[in-house]
């Protein structure tokens, strides 16, 4: 056997997924790319900001000696300073460069994390749907995620976490605004679910981590404030990344960042900076940390994706979809009008639509929209979004 | 506990770096930096060629639409075929791109490929000295590292080879030019080690992997071509990666190769492909693919670490001290003038020279030195050595 039996083991798993993106792609042949409504990818879709590229044009033609070289593996102490000062502002902590490791997107992140933090056979709680990688990451690391229900709109439901925490619980893992649902937690629950976990980390003896995963913290609509964790919880650690808010997914940028007042910093810290090394990141790409560094107040234009998301769920509604109205991301988690949500997904790639069956994030009988798409495609998927709407006897 | 107790103990173990790294920097503040020569750091010092700055300028100034967006977990088509195309010319063989996946620097990719073939328990062999971080990347996947002895001038000794191979072997690990020896293994010398794998996998019933890390391969003296080791065995995965031709070390661009005649590829390369994903590293950084493929065939300045090298080499021979002529990469492993190399070099430390101690490589009573610094730095060292070398009766 040329591969390790438990990557064998995911590979088959997964080969489902493979099936449907097979499926696409004979779609796309027969019809033409044009003509094929992919709505399965969280792959943003604007261009970075015009500032970012004149930062890179800049560093292009006055290199700094040594900036492409190995550097300190938590990353630039400067750019790790304009990180910490943007959180500094924004939540009124303390935060310093040495709370920040710059990381390699948020899935570099959450592995250093993961690795840091897991002993063989703990595990991290996290409310479902969730996105699945969460899965293999904190296998990677000899831990194991298990899935807990949401309650009413997908938010949490404390009572379930009350009763899900055991003391093989190293932490629960967050995502706000969610993928797959657009959900984004209020500060009420997020001040709930601190002093729950306060309540449990005493009671059970142990520590509790709070991961926050917010790649999408500032793809968020209808005003809001984005409502960071950190005024809640003292063991919190934020996994996040310039994917999404700066467009720069490929170039695997991001950060994490360590509560500054959570009494057990220095070791974990020192924890993630070691994992970062040992894992092969070594260090977050140095030339995409200076970058984001001038771009750091930057954002994609939010206002396009709330217009893409307003035209989608006005369109959905009228069909007869039902879904929770999201308020950031760029995902939208209807119910499949059919219990098999994966049957349903066939059938639309029949109507030339592509989307993501809830199975695939622990959430059967949905589906997962992008809107993340050029708005042609949006308009050519609505179509067939109706036409399987109807021959379920919605009005379509 | 705030970290898992692999990650603390892994810390604890390294404390010994952490003690002389401390000590240097006390050195630093107390004698001004330019009064500290520091040999210490695998990090290349030139500058990457001018061409691949015109390449960025040229990306920076012309964005092509969605070049930051999140691609093909293997990488940028292009730019694999350009990697096969030269290694396709350069060996002979049949690589197409398809056997090309883009890593994140070679920590990156040795972190993919464990991950994708050890199964619990299984090992690696390497022989010593060698670079210490296989131990913590292969422990990161549930493997482990065996060191085996090397034989006269740190050559590969087949015959430890063939009596320390054993059925829970999975793969043999080395790497040419070495790091920290700088030794360059002949064809001849991975003909007979292809035909000694063989022999074994056949005898075993097993497959043993020929892992071959060349991060250095271009970094070579003395009109010396490469050496590959794809001719002589097919279950070859080579990592690597463009830190030091390019002088790109904190941009983690490398890639994994995967022999085109090995019969399990297709079910590797799936595998490899999928750890790339799950790991986080999810694609090589993507403005740097594109860079590193208009620079495909450019490499930094040789020459310059040749006549480092001799510089350095005719110096410590003067001297009195020992060690293996080096061929390649920019390190020098001579011998220690007493059995404590620890010892050693807290006695260089105090002439303010900074060296590693052969005991963080697998190779008690040596100690190596990077020539990867400034002409000034070489000979400020050189001073320093001078000294401690009279200081144990060698000529000085």
């Amino acid at each position: 056997m040329s591969i390790s039996q438990s990557v064998r083991k995911a590979l088959e798993a997964s080969s489902w997924v493979r099936r449907m993106f097979e499926l696409g792609l004979e779609m796309k042949k027969q019809f033409g790319d044009d003509q094929v409504f992919d709505l399965s990818l969280g792959n943003p879709v604007l261009e970075p900001p015009k500032e970012f590229h004149q930062e890179l044009r800049r560093l292009a033609e006055a290199p700094i000696p040594g900036m492409h070289r190995y550097m300190p593996n938590a990353g630039i102490k400067e750019t790790r300073m304009a990180v910490a000062s943007r959180l500094a502002r924004e939540t009124g902590l303390s935060f310093t460069e040495n709370e920040i490791i710059m990381a390699s997107g948020a899935g570099g992140a959450l592995n250093v994390i993961f690795k840091t933090i897991l002993n063989p056979g703990e595990e991290v709680l996290v409310p479902a749907p969730f996105f699945w990688e969460y899965i293999a990451y904190a296998g990677n690391h000899g831990g194991s995620v298990r899935a807990i229900p949401t309650g009413k709109d997908f938010q949490l439901d404390l009572g379930v976490i009350e009763e899900e925490v055991t003391s093989a619980t190293r932490a629960i893992i967050i995502n706000s605004p969610n993928n797959p649902t657009g959900v984004v937690y209020s500060p009420e629950m997020l001040k709930s679910l601190g002093a729950l976990l306060s309540k449990l980390s005493e009671k059970l003896n142990t520590l509790i981590y709070l991961i926050s995963d917010e790649p999408y913290a500032r793809i968020i609509f209808d005003g809001l404030e984005y409502p960071y964790v950190y005024p809640f919880y003292s063991p919190t650690i934020v996994a996040t990344s310039f994917s999404k808010d700066l467009s720069l997914a490929g170039e695997r940028i991001g950060y994490i960042a360590v509560h500054p007042d959570f009494n057990g910093k220095l070791e974990l810290i020192e924890g993630l900076t070691y994992s970062t090394r040992v894992l092969g990141f070594v260090n977050a790409p140095a030339m995409m940390q200076r970058a984001v560094q001038a771009s750091i107040d930057l954002n994609v234009d939010v206002g396009w994706y709330q217009t893409q998301r307003d035209r989608l769920c006005r369109s959905l509604e009228d069909m007869g979809y039902q879904f929770v109205h999201p308020q950031g991301a760029f995902y939208l988690f209807p119910k499949a009008p059919i219990a098999d949500d994966v049957a349903f997904a066939q059938e639309l790639i029949s109507h030339r639509v592509l989307v993501t069956p809830g199975v695939g994030f622990g959430g059967p009988g949905h589906f997962r929209i992008s809107y993340s798409v050029e708005e042609r495609v949006l308009e050519g998927a609505l179509h067939g979004l109706s036409l399987a709407a109807r021959a379920h006897g919605l009005p379509g």
